[in-house]
Formats: structure tokens, C-alpha cells, sequence
């Protein structure tokens, strides 16, 4: 009955919130995402980025873990990954198993499903034999629930957000990476709806400016979320540091853009 | 010979008829069925609800059973699932092993099948590997047979109906979910063609009023089915744990809908 | 060489020549096929039928064999179905493994292959792992012939009901269920080219009269085949045992239709 | 280093070329072919002609061999097949495993390769266990390489040919079938870039005169192949054991057809 | 940590850096790449030309290893192909697993992934086996990064190539072969964005002059990748032997083209 979401909160949010470093852009979107910050396409920049700033964890694809992980951050494998040049029915499988990832030193792995794809049934069928494989090696599942495609019509709608919750909860994640929808109250319905799966809002594109950003993140605190899993609005920033440390304040102690506002940019 | 068809009723129908909650939708049709009774969101409370409604059976996704399921109503652990932001051809795919499923406690497990589909096979496919792991783990399979595409025009058309019972039977439920018809006369010739496999009559969407879905039960009961697995119509109502009393009344006791006027509204 | 043959024989053609019960319409038709005899519906009726009748085997698909087979007439698993609500490709795939097959009392397994269908490959593949089986458990494959789709225009034309039992014999089949080409020097070129393979002549739909499919019969036993394997012009007519009757003379006894004019209605 | 072709040799090339005959043709063409010379349609017909006339080896499908082959030819059991119905993208799937085919006395397995099909990979995937297999159980594997659908226009163009060969020796034949060029001189070309795999010419469809076929067998041996595998231009002739004497000559013997002049139709 | 990494440098980086000959066109191009020079067309021919000019490693497919590979030269076998007949969406599957692989004496196995294809993901499932398989027997894995189809419309424009470069990485590639970009600059990013994993470029086909040629390698080897793998600018030329020199002399010695000039044509 969720030990394994124990587990993922003992392990990845220490603080009683959680704020992990996604880097999985490279595949996903290709180096140019680090042309902003040309050090973040080094892996071994964002590795020691994590450790310094006290990130609670960092997701990394199998290739980056193998030859840049050291241990120092806990760690989530992302197990599977698609391009952004492939153009059909969204689809991502898994480039690695739970055994595997274990062995990299993984203390979570992660699954992406683009419920809606006319594909979902695959990454269905995938994810059932890595939920089974999660269990036996006793590591929580972490599932990017990102519908897509089909009746999908805007992939931040609540109603889908909500959805997005919904279906991971039911397929067994033990945590859950999602879209923000806009506003806490909204948004509070997804977390509502995960259930006891805690949830994390997906950092999505840098934007433009950082009171933008950290508005968005109170928000999903205030809605309930355990935390956020944040790429490019922490490492295209040549400030990473600093700006994980306003993150740490609204995340960890709850507090209010507003109150921060003379350390904002 | 039957010995699983035995077997369900000994666990699902003490009373000698049955009455299972549904609760899939999350998957099924998203968070928006939960918005009517917004309470209905929390498996813990439909958990509850069964208990102290004194329900024959739970249907529960594996992730659901995993995290909430207290073994307090018997339960049965639907396998497969799609969302319905998915526009394909209509496919259902485990998400679960039914060794998976014994470990959650089940004591029944569930498969749908849209026979008619481009990939009806697929699901054959599938349904037979999972039949053959039900027997060997020896659980019954309740299938849900909901013909779909192709040249399905009406799904609750008599003929339509009773094929989807047939088909359950012919691939080896021990007991199956179907469409009500619309009235006893036909749904009685589904109830034949279907054979030693006891039927449960599927709720579908909540009626407009209570009277309208008691009289589909009651033509349910006459037409000699083992009861009903019903979802929406009894936890989209407030007064879930009072219509299921009167649902026991019709199910159990076999008493008509006039002889309750008092009690419905 | 060809033991599986002759243990086909044996077991179907105790009598030299073979008249097998098919009933696996539920799957293949829908149970409209049953209601020119409503008894047929009910697959304790069949089974009990084919006892009495002398049948020399029946035909069930694994749900029926499971809950109403007794043991008392040689039975054939159908391993694989498709119901005629599919409107794809020709595809039809097993449901059960010729080890269920043989647990269900199953003394041969049947398949049916639609060449010419764009899945064609696909259920040569599936028929190679199940002749594997069939080997391993000593048991005879009867292969159900029906070209269909792609170049198939006539699905009874002489050279594809030929072709229909050279892919059988190609495949290795140990008997086949092939159509009528609609006379016997036709059909006999079929058999012909079935060579060491014994051929079972598919009923097909009930006739109108009588005397019509008893005609077909005589032809097939003039044309060398084994024998027939026949459902609704058996089980459709409300006199059925009067009628398998005349089907023994036929075929066991050879005898001709205008010997039997006085029999025949 | 190719022991598996020199085993090839020892077996299918005791005389140092090699003549084998082909007969899946009731497979890949249907009982048409056998219309020319009805015996052609028995199977016993055809190993009794193996024999007698003294052919190198002999090609059947697994059903055929299980039911007639007697041992005395060696023999190549046909792994996959497809029937001429099927008209989607060119794809022959195995029927067999290689391990059936050795417990069937086969001292080869063949293999078609439709390469420039959508289904080009399906059957890389397929030769690439069967490779294997036929490694583990050491026995040559024979490769049809057979280009069509694709870029491929003229399936016996001289680069189309040479391709075919080139694609036989990378995925590991030990020996090929491809179809004649037409001449010697491009043949030589397919022959040399197939290095050391040795070469059979695809025998085709009858030739109008029994002189054409004959000239094309003389420009595969001048060409340097290792022989042929003629199928129709040898049982579709009544006098079909005098033509394969005139074969043997012209092969084995390095005769011309002007030589013979007296000897042929 | 990247151990894969350096047994690739130690075995086919001896000098430092490395140029691997490439002779997988038989099947990926066809015969016709090698009528420029009809010697290349012998597997015997090119092995010899690698031992004698002193390659650091050859590219073989397994049947082209199998029959001809001395062990004179360290191998890589390229475990996946298509041929250029094919113009279904880009795909190669493997014909090889990594364990025969290694029977077969390859120090390295080699994969094609042309992401973007709407086959992306059947290639990043099955590299995902290979790498696993790669693992177990310790040798390391080089993938052919090319992305072709959906999104791709020059394959050889600077952010393709350095997101082919990092697909590579991602998905755990030892080492890697890419096109070049065209100058040392925009080559330099997919350099860096491959991280730890060696670069190799792709020769391509054969220049017009020597000299062009040269100076793309100048530009690779500026660019900080680890050398090239090339064939057909190598084996396509009757003087291969000399031109290698040449190319040892900029990659190895890391000397300049225009310091060549007396010894270029």
C-alpha cells in the first residue's frame, strides 16, 4: 500500500518537498536547448550543478548516467526517450530496464505515456512490464503522464492535467511528473485526483522572466504538489545556483514570491 | 467444467445474486465522471463505500488496489484499460499480470474486449494468455464484452448484446459484464446465448432520475442475469449508500420497482 | 509420415469415412445463426446432439469445451476465432494453446488460415508454432482452409478450393476442412492435390431444401474426400437426428441421394 | 570461414556442380502449376523423379517433407512460403523451425528474402534467428534472394541480380538462389560479387522450347555459378527424366547446347 | 563510467587517434559501389588492403566476417542493415546478435539509428538490447547516428549532426560515427555535445579530388573528434594504399593538408 511512495519521498524529498534537475533535453530536444548556457551541455557541469545547489535529485538517460553519474545527487533513470525530429503517433520506449538502471545507481526510474497517441496501448504495455520489474527491484516508478495527441486539443488544459494525474495514479506510479495548468486551483484538482501518488509539476520552457517562473512554481505548492522537476528555467541560466536557492525558499519553506521579491530578477 | 464459474459465485454472489461497484472510470473516462460528486475522486471513499453499502464486489485498476485496497469487499483487479482521449481503432491493453493482480488480493480478474475492433485480435490475443494464467493462478476471468468498430452501428443492440455475451463464453469467461438492451425480452436471449456464464448488466451513465436505472435493473433480474456491476449511478449520487439499499432490495430480494415508489425518487 | 494422419483417422474415421459436428458459430456468426432452432443456442444441446447422432467428432471453441464437453464423442479444439463483427484484414487468431487444448479433452486442434489475406503471414507464423505443439503433444492439426482477401475473388472457385488444400497439405495439416467447389470432379482435383491429407467438405449454410446439401454430400464422397464437417445444416433443422441419419448413409454407407428419395423431405 | 558452405558442396555438389530440384510451388503458386503434368501434382510422384534422375537435392515445404520425403535425396526443407493470393507487401514468414526441419532429415534450410519490400526488415529480423539456429544445429542455410517492391523495377536486371547475391553473402548464406540476368556476362557479375557463396539459378517459369531453358543453363555454368535449382522446367515436361540427363550434361559435364543439338527438342 | 570508452580507444585508437575502414556498402548500397574499382567487390580483397595499410579497424557484416575476416585487424561488426531498394520509412534491424558477434571475432559491434524515422522507436528498443547484450560481453558498442526522416531535412546540417551526436551518448554509445557538417566549427558542437563518446566521422561517398577529401578530414580531426571511418573514398581509389598513408598522416600526426600538398593530387 505505497512503499514505494514512501520511498520516493524518503529518498527524493528529504525537506518534506522536493526540487529535482531534469536533464533529458538532449535527447528530447536536442542540444539545442544548451545553446542558451553552452556549459549545460556538458554533463558533468549539470552533475556537479545538482550536487552544489542541493538538488534532491537528477533525472538522466541512461548514455549520461553510465558516463557522468557519481553518486553524489540521488538519482532517477529516465528509462525511455523519443527524438523531437520523429514525427508520428507520439511514442517513446524505454532504451533501458529497471535492472539496468539500477546497476547505474538509479533510486527511482521514469517512464513517459502520451495517453491519447494512437501509440498509448504501447507505452501501456510497456509500462506494465517496467511497473513489474520496478517491483522486484523495490525502486518507485516515476511517471511523465503527458497526453498527447487524439481528442488531446491543449496539453495544459486542467481537464487534461487532471487526466494526466488520474492515469498515472491508476497504473501504479509512485510519483508523477505533470504540466502545470495555470493556477493553484486548478491544478489542486490534479493533485486531488493523484490521489496518494505525489506529484510534480514539469519545469517546461524557460520563461521569460524569472518572477514568471517562481509565480508558477508557488502556485503548484500552493496547490498541494510535493515539489517540481525543473530543467531549462534552472541550468539556461548562467545564475543556476542562485536561482535554485529561490526555488529552495518557496519550495521547501513555503514562502511567497512576493516576500522574495527583492532577490528576484 | 465451471469449477471458476462456481467459484466467482461463492465469492460474488453470497446472497446468490450480485452487485459489484465499478470504479475504472478514472482511466477509463478521466476525473470529469468524479466532478458530480467530487468525493467520488478519492478511492478511499468509494473503498469505503462498498464496504458499508455492503457491495458483492470491487473493480479496481491495479494501481488503485495497490495503494488503497484494504481487502474489506472482494475484489476484482481490471487488467486492461485505454483512455478516451485515444482515437484509434479501439484497443485495450493490460497493465497488469494476473499474478500481479493475485498479489493485490484479488480474488477475480477482469479483461475488456471490443470485439468488431481492427484489433479484436490483439485482445484475443491477450485474453487467452491471460485465461490461461487465471487458470493457473485459479481465479476467475470476468470479461467485459463491449463490441466496437467495424460493423458494431449500435452498441446495446439486442443482437449486439447477445453476441457480446456469446463471445465472452466462447473464449472463456467465468463471468462477464454486458449492455443492457433496453428491455428483459432481449436482454433475456444475451442471458441464454451466454450460457453457464453468469451476467452482470454494465450501469453505464447515470440516469436521469433513480427510477429510470432501478427499472433497468429490474428488467436485468427478470431477464435472469446474476445482477449488476454499477458504477456512476451509485457513486454520482450523494445518497450512494441509501440507492444502493434499494438496488439490494431488487437484486437480492428480486422485488419490482412499484412495490418501492415510497422509497425512489 | 503422416502418423498424425492415421491417427486421425482412427479417432474421426472409425467408420472408414468421418462426419464431424462443427459449433464453433457462436464466435464466428454471432447466435443469430441459432435462431432457427433456439435449442441450438444452448451448447449442452449440441453436445448431447452429437452423441446421439452418432457424430464422429465436434467442433467447440475452448469456452464451450471447458463448461459443457463430457467426453462422449471425440472433440476438436478450435484454436483460433474471429467474430464477423471485424471488418479488416482476414485475421483470426488462437485463443488457446494446444496444451489447453489437450487439458479441455481435445483428441485434434483446428486452425483456420484465410490465405490471401494481407495477415496471411500472420497466421502462417501462428500455425508454425502451433503445429510445433501438436507434434509435441502427439495430436492431430486440422487446418481450416478459406482463402480470402487479395486476389481471392470466388472464395469457391475450383483452383482456389484446390489451392485452399495444397497450402493445408504445404503447411502441414493432418486433415483440412476445405469448401465445396459445387461438384465432384472439381472437388476431387482438390482432393487430389491434398494428397496423403484427408479433406472434410465445410457445410456451409443451411440449404434450401434438404435434398441440395445432401447432393453436395454425395458429390464429395464421389470425389474421394474423407468426409464432411457440418453445423447449421444440422443443428438448424428441428429433426436433426432423422437428418445426421441420412448423412450416415451417405457417407459412411456410400449410398446415393435418389436411393433415399423416399427418406428425403 | 565457411565450413558450412563447403558441407553445402559435399552434399548438394557431390559431382562438383549441383542440380536440386524445386518444388514449393504448391505453396507459392498453387496446384495451377501441376496442370501441365497432373502427376507433378503428387508429391510421391516428385521424390520418386529426385531420385531417379538423380538430382543433387530436393526442395519441399515441412508438410511435404513430413508426409513423403524418404531420405533418398538430400534434401533442403523451405522454411517460409506465401501463396500468390496475398498481394500486400512482398513478405514470406517461416512455417517451420530449423530444428523441425533437421528432425524432418533436411541437410539444408532455405529462406526467401524479399529485399526492397516495406516487410524487407520483418525478414532480416527472421533469416537473423534462423542463421542462428542453422549455425547451432550446423546445417547450411540456402538464401532465395529474390529483390522486389521498393526501388525495384525489373526484378532480373543485371544490377538487381548482382544486388541479390551481394545481399545473400552479408546476412550469412552458405549458398543462394537468385534469378539469371539473361546472359552470362552480367550473370558473372552477380556470381563474383557473391564471393564465396556458392550461386544456383532460379529455374523459373517452363521456357517455350526446351533449347531456351537449356542456353540459359549453359550461361550460368560459363558465368561460374555452382549450378541451378529448376523446378517447372523439369516437371512440367512429360519427359522429364531425359531432360534432366540433358541437364547433367550441360552442368556436370561443362557440355554445350550446340553439342547436344541432337539431343534436345 | 565510460570503461567501454576506453577499451574502444585501446583497441582501435592506438596512435591516438583512428581511421576505421568501412566496408558495410555491399548491403546498404549495393554491388554497384564497387564497379569504380572492381577489386573492392572481394571481402578478400579489402582485408588485405586494411592489414596492409595499417587500418586500426574494418567494418564487416556478419556474413562477409563469417566467411573472410583473418583477425589481422581488429573488427567491428555492424550488427544491423537495410538495403537502398527499400523505401518504407528508415529502418534496419539486425541481423546478428552481439554474442555471434564475438564468435565471429568482432572487437566492437556497430548500430544504425536514423532517428526521426517513424521507426525511431523500433531502432532505440532494439539498440536498447544491444547495448544490454554489449554489456554482458564487455565490448563495446558504436552507433551509426543518422537521422533521417520526420523533422530532417539536410542530414548533414550542424544541428542534425550534433543531435545525431548526442542521441548517441544518450542512449549509450562507446564510440560513434557521424556525418560531417561541412567545417570544424559547427562540427566542433556535435564533438562537444558527445561528451565523453569518441567521434568518428563518416567518410561519405568519393570526392572529386583527393584534396577535398583531405581537408574534410583536416577539419574532423581540428574539430577534436577521434578520426573517421571510411570506405569508398579509400576503396573506390586503385592507389588505396597511398591515399591511407595520407590520411595517417593528418589524423595520426595531425599535420595539415596544404603541408601535404607535394604528396596530394
Amino acid at each position: 500500500q505505497g512503499e514505494l511512495v514512501d520511498k520516493f519521498k524518503r529518498i527524493f524529498a528529504r525537506r518534506g518537498r522536493s526540487i529535482i534537475l531534469a536533464y533529458d533535453h538532449g535527447i528530447e530536444h536536442g542540444p539545442s536547448d544548451f545553446l542558451e548556457n553552452p556549459d549545460s551541455a556538458d554533463p558533468a557541469y549539470i552533475v556537479k550543478l545538482a550536487k552544489e545547489a542541493g538538488f534532491d535529485g537528477l533525472v538522466l538517460q541512461r548514455g549520461l548516467a553510465e558516463k557522468y553519474y557519481d553518486g553524489s545527487v540521488p538519482l532517477i533513470v529516465k528509462l525511455n526517450g523519443k527524438t523531437n525530429l520523429y514525427t508520428g503517433e507520439p511514442l517513446s520506449v524505454a532504451n533501458c530496464t529497471v535492472e539496468e538502471a539500477v546497476s547505474l545507481g538509479a533510486s527511482a526510474v521514469g517512464y513517459t505515456i502520451y495517453a491519447g497517441s494512437g501509440y498509448e496501448w504501447k507505452m501501456f504495455e510497456e509500462v506494465a512490464r517496467i511497473k513489474k520489474d520496478a517491483l522486484r527491484f523495490d525502486i518507485p516508478l516515476v511517471i511523465w503522464s503527458y497526453p498527447r495527441g487524439g481528442k488531446v486539443k491543449d496539453e495544459t488544459a486542467p481537464e487534461i492535467v487532471a487526466y494526466a494525474a488520474r492515469i498515472a495514479l491508476e497504473v501504479g506510479a509512485d510519483a508523477m511528473k505533470i504540466k502545470y495548468t495555470g493556477d493553484p486551483k486548478t491544478f489542486s484538482w490534479a493533485v486531488k485526483v493523484a490521489g496518494k501518488v505525489p506529484v510534480l509539476m514539469s519545469g517546461g520552457p524557460k520563461t521569460k522572466t524569472e518572477v514568471e517562473f517562481l509565480k508558477q512554481v508557488e502556485g503548484v505548492i500552493e496547490a498541494g504538489a510535493l515539489g517540481i522537476a525543473v530543467g531549462r528555467n534552472v541550468w539556461q541560466r548562467r545564475d543556476a545556483l542562485k536561482f535554485a536557492q529561490l526555488l529552495g525558499k518557496l519550495v521547501y519553506e513555503g514562502r511567497k514570491v512576493e516576500e522574495l521579491a527583492g532577490e528576484v530578477q
